[in-house]
């Protein structure tokens, strides 16, 4: 497994403790991350209802999945036997059966229904669906939304965890290089992107890649306006930008990484925009220490970048590390206005203030990781606009 | 874009018919697949919520997402300015603003909330909280499950959709056999798991490839009893099997694949279950036309492989198509007893009866499409256990 059975075992008993704190006394965890933390379970089958129930009353957490899944289950976690439940896969897709209704009825079985039950609501594998049967199946539930529990304890990392977004960070200084490399005008977009996909999943001799939660964002020309775009099969062109939002990923671990690539001359625009956010990069970083807030990192940035011109309403950053499909964000806290979180040893964020304007953009990020006294970047890499004359 | 303005014209006709005769005056979509299928919508965004929303009022469509989205809902779309609504960054990820807020706030400005309204309740990306929130803030709606609706017209692909799964077929064929020279005793797995991207991206000289639903599948030795395990960066190891399940996509329209690959010389049990299996895939598709039903193509399967000592309780096969993380599944028709559903021409599947025992399995599949008399590989390809001696 990846971790110790230790480092499980503080993972449930630290759950268990905010289970009790918050008056839970059974815990419904459908996201694959937090699945993941709890238990090591491990396999790209959240696209079907799956899930990890911790209870007060009971020593070791359920998993309960897909019929065909249950292998898998076996395989990757340590969770026993008896406490392993499949559903049969005449619930799978159906028009009138659903998965939930297996898990309540396991539920009953377990006598864990008459309680006051946690839930993920807003995860993306736990659908409007499945609460509602849920809600019709266990009328004596008690539900409450604990979306944050878990994934607020995953912020802070292990010695073990952070070891792998270091790895993580030394992969993506290999994929940028990498993906620099490929963008050259009359390369077409998708086989650039073979390149760094190639990068991210060979990693370095001593440790391959795993498949990072978001696929490579390429928005190239106009489309550097807008954050999210992937790629074409048409060529780059020269006179028009590339910006690169990748990440390496080392057990599901991330690290997560913007730079933006010129294909020419560069208009002074983009040159002077990148040179601003560079510097409001560093000054933000250099507020990065324990007891500084959110909104104070935030702060930091705007001090140097709106004086001179550049004003970013959207959050500049956010905590990250573990994760599956379709974000790598941990969705606790944002590098924002408002914001008072405060930062402890061994948090780990993106800073990613992404300019988009009308019909251009300019992003350059780092991910790091709060340290005793400061930061620690997990991927050192030139932080300026790269330019391919 | 990627249809003509005809082609979507007529989606957009198609869908507001099925909802009159639903019943339904306006429809909020969620689901990636479907905003991509209605308008041409397509970013990796879907980790925040965002819709079309469909009204029979309404000429258009109206796109609402986040406001850094904007300018790609702008670039991927034909959806007018006027009808294009985006959300301040102060919603994401936040405890007490839900993106869901803004949303009913446009439907109560734009007079959709005291309307009968259809909601695709099972999708990934509307959560049981936005739900709520929803339904809280919209207490004149009237809220019914449609989850079905579009992804049901999607079902049958028009010339232009099969096309861009033919050409996903072409790249998969060099996908499996670039996954088959990489996989050999001594090669890291993450190693030949970067090819395979690699060759899934690059695609073919006239087409290159889009990102897959699902990252390449490959347990490997006792794994292979399991279906969606991926890989780790350890060597493959001699008198080992690996399950390639894998898949190609073009304009985000797929072509999957499974094949086995066993490294040695293989046991007997396994040659023999793939050699049933192969037998099961041809009288399956054999059974393939225009009025059969869904069940019969399984029957179809049964009747050559349980004789034979093959018994699979879990569906054979699914249709699917246009797709994006995590399934490439359509969540429509499955290839199992009970499921009536009559094929018609236009109609694709992935035909994959996998065989996972208690420390070993097999996977041989095909994609099809229905024809007017038959069937139509997507990707002919050799359906046998390969064998690296």
């Amino acid at each position: 497994m990846t971790f110790s059975p230790l480092e499980y075992a503080d993972r449930l008993l630290r759950t268990k403790t905010l289970m009790k704190a918050q008056g839970i006394e059974v815990l419904l965890v459908f996201d694959p991350a937090n699945m993941n933390y709890l238990t090591g379970y491990d396999g790209w089958s959240f696209y079907v209802p799956q899930l990890i129930v911790v209870a007060l009353a009971e020593p070791e957490p359920l998993w309960i999945g897909r019929g065909i899944d249950l292998n898998g289950a076996r395989e990757t976690t340590y969770v026993d036997d008896g406490n392993i439940y499949a559903y049969s896969d005449r619930y799978v897709h159906h028009d009138h059966r659903h998965p939930m209704d297996f898990v309540a009825h396991i539920l009953r079985e377990r006598e864990l229904d008459n309680a006051r039950i946690g839930l993920d609501m807003d995860s993306y594998y736990f659908s409007a669906r499945g609460f509602e049967v849920l809600r019709r199946q266990l009328p004596h539930a008690n539900f409450t939304d604990v979306t944050r529990l878990i994934s607020g304890l995953r912020s802070i990392k292990s010695p073990q965890e952070l070891e792998y977004m270091r790895q993580a960070g030394q992969i993506m200084q290999r994929v940028m290089k990498v993906a620099l490399g490929h963008i050259e005008p009359g390369i077409r977009q998708c086989d650039a992107v073979g390149e760094i996909y190639r990068a991210q999943m060979r990693g370095t001799q001593a440790y391959g890649g795993d498949y990072p939660a978001i696929a490579p964002m390429l928005p190239t020309g106009r489309g550097t306006s807008s954050p999210h775009l992937t790629w074409t099969d048409k060529p780059f062109v020269r006179d028009e930008a590339c910006i690169l939002e990748l990440a390496a990923a080392r057990y599901h671990y991330h690290c997560p990484m913007a730079r933006t690539v010129y294909m020419g001359s560069p208009p002074k625009r983009l040159v002077d925009a990148a040179m601003i956010v560079a510097d409001g990069v560093q000054a933000a970083l250099e507020a990065v220490k324990p007891g500084a807030t959110c909104e104070a990192i935030e702060a930091a940035w705007r001090s140097v970048t709106a004086p001179r011109g550049i004003v970013k309403e959207s959050r500049i950053g956010y905590s990250m590390g573990l994760n599956y499909p379709p974000d790598w964000g941990e969705h606790t806290m944002s590098l924002r206005p408002g914001d008072r979180s405060v930062l402890e040893p061994g948090m780990t964020f993106h800073l990613i203030p992404g300019i988009w304007m009308d019909d251009w953009g300019v992003e350059i990020s780092e991910s790091f990781v709060v340290t005793a006294d400061g930061h620690e970047l997990l991927a050192p890499f030139p932080r300026k606009l790269f330019i391919k004359p």
